[in-house]
């Protein structure tokens, strides 16, 4: 990491032509929520800014007004600037990439535990409760005040990355942001209705159906559920319905590891949610795939059966390593 | 209100031969976790405490170290000062009721909405998210340090009635303390965990069947499911297991009441929950029940099919009343 990587940011944006800040695949809250704020930050200054993703921006996302304004197409000219919101590698940024690596400077926001630290300014920080609280120093930076949009933006960042303030990563400092943003006029009742209390029927079903069908492993100690290409047509659901259905799990009294297995067209889709020391990112890694220690997973070819297996087979050698 | 009920109150506390801290029937989060701290605060100060709950400690509050000192039964001399927490009238207090009075300083600590006003000394603040919040102001009046004990049981009182942070309560003030509390050693995970997330298979089964088969009226306005022996039988949970399935309802965007129906030995129990402005008691006290606007019940007799049409006939009465 450079010295001072949240002044030189600062610098670099203040004094470019054109910004494109740029979500990674699959986008959640934290990301687009803080790409928003840097963009609303960015407007403030007068610096041209584009927001792209991808994938578009989920649907319990769009409340956000400034949501409107990401673009899903990249744009033609090399940017002056780019940002990679938690993209651990170009790659994550998917058809974007190209376009975030052509920039004269690219900027490399995050704070998950996997970062290849590419790009011309890395501001890498695996303390944040959110990239939320980093693009919050951005902004301050700049010298931008949090108007009551971008504090809603660095909210629902901070609000979705700490499940509303529940997982370990709930540190003085992010209650802190928050009552700061809630001060400046955003409200933690507001953001939790729009992102978790605005479900569609068709999710509702679907997670239903997945607890309905949870199993256990015979200690208790994980618990996984399927869901199947006709489960998500039964009930109505979209694929991004599958948000939270692992997290639910979790929830168990005893389980450690819960799984959720999705069966789709690229092969098996494994969600990893953990707790009390179980290291989900451990079980993803040894499997191709990547993320936090409470919440991690990756996409495996093979028979449910198969991937299953596989899959509780790294689960029980994460539950009994030898204390480090 | 007394125009400095904290230094007040820490003053009389101080000096006090005896204490009874004395919590309301069916006794919450807030009301717990506020009564243990002040104990645990006057323990610091050698003042001899009591603390008393007609109704103990619920299940949920029991991983609180300090509940194993939560008495049932009323001291039979008077002590010296008492605190009643949250408790609108003497009465609320249940079997403490008569004890808490009989103390030559009565200290009533509240932040609801109704409070008569009883006792020596009334801290009554409506603006507090949780007593929790006053209680800490009476903590550092008596300039006791917050031990990490003390912090846990006042993050528990914070966590439980902002809902987790994501009430309307939820100021900047409150998030300010529970960044605080978080930094005395607290874990709003931790809490979350022993009081939300301990739940058995069985229970999180049940849910999952009952939404899995969710309706909604044509104008999804209203969603409802249904809860039969077999599936209790089934899926391996308790009659209680049923407490939060219609709340669970309610989270689908659109709904403004959410119901459902059990199938028990006694008739066909109903339970609501609504929000943005559907009240559920008028409901339910339609059907011979009672409770809140938020939150109602009753229970009638008769086939399922006709206790549903009768109580959607009712729900459709709610929501198309005119404007008061």
């Amino acid at each position: 990491m450079s010295p001072h990587p949240v002044g030189q940011i600062a610098a670099t944006l203040r004094t470019s032509r054109s910004v494109l800040i740029v979500c990674h695949v699959g986008p959640d809250g934290d990301c687009i929520g803080s790409a928003l704020a840097l963009a609303l930050a960015l407007d403030a200054l007068d610096v041209p800014c584009i927001v792209g993703s991808a994938d578009g921006v989920p649907e319990t996302l769009r409340f956000l007004p400034a949501s409107a304004r990401i673009v899903t197409v990249p744009p033609a000219d090399p940017p002056d600037a780019s940002v990679a919101v938690e993209c651990s590698t170009p790659e994550r940024a998917g058809t974007f990439a190209a376009a975030l690596v052509s920039a004269r400077t690219v900027v490399n926001l995050d704070h998950h535990l996997m970062n290849s630290q590419y790009g011309t300014i890395v501001y890498w920080d695996t303390t944040a409760a959110a990239v939320g609280e980093q693009v919050e120093e951005i902004i301050r930076a700049l010298g931008v005040p949090v108007t009551p949009a971008i504090a809603e933006c660095l909210l629902a960042a901070v609000v979705t990355d700490t499940g509303v303030f529940r997982f370990p990563n709930t540190s003085p400092k992010v209650l802190r942001l928050a009552a700061a943003l809630v001060e400046a006029g955003a409200s933690t009742h507001r953001i939790v209705e729009q992102v978790y209390e605005a479900r569609t029927p068709g999710s509702v079903r679907l997670l239903g159906q997945a607890l309905a069908t949870v199993r256990l492993t015979p200690d208790g100690r994980a618990a996984w559920t399927v869901v199947t290409p006709p489960m998500l047509a039964d009930s109505g659901a979209l694929p991004e319905d599958t948000t939270g259905i692992a997290g639910a799990l979790r929830q168990i009294s005893g389980v450690r590891v819960a799984l959720m297995f999705e069966q789709t067209g690229d092969g098996i889709r494994v969600s990893i949610r953990s707790r009390d020391g179980a290291r989900s990112n451990v079980i993803a890694e040894a499997l191709g795939g990547g993320g936090h220690a409470g919440a991690a997973g990756f996409t495996q070819q093979g028979t449910l059966d198969d991937v299953v297996a596989l899959t509780l087979k790294e689960v029980h050698k994460e539950l009994t390593r030898p204390p480090s």
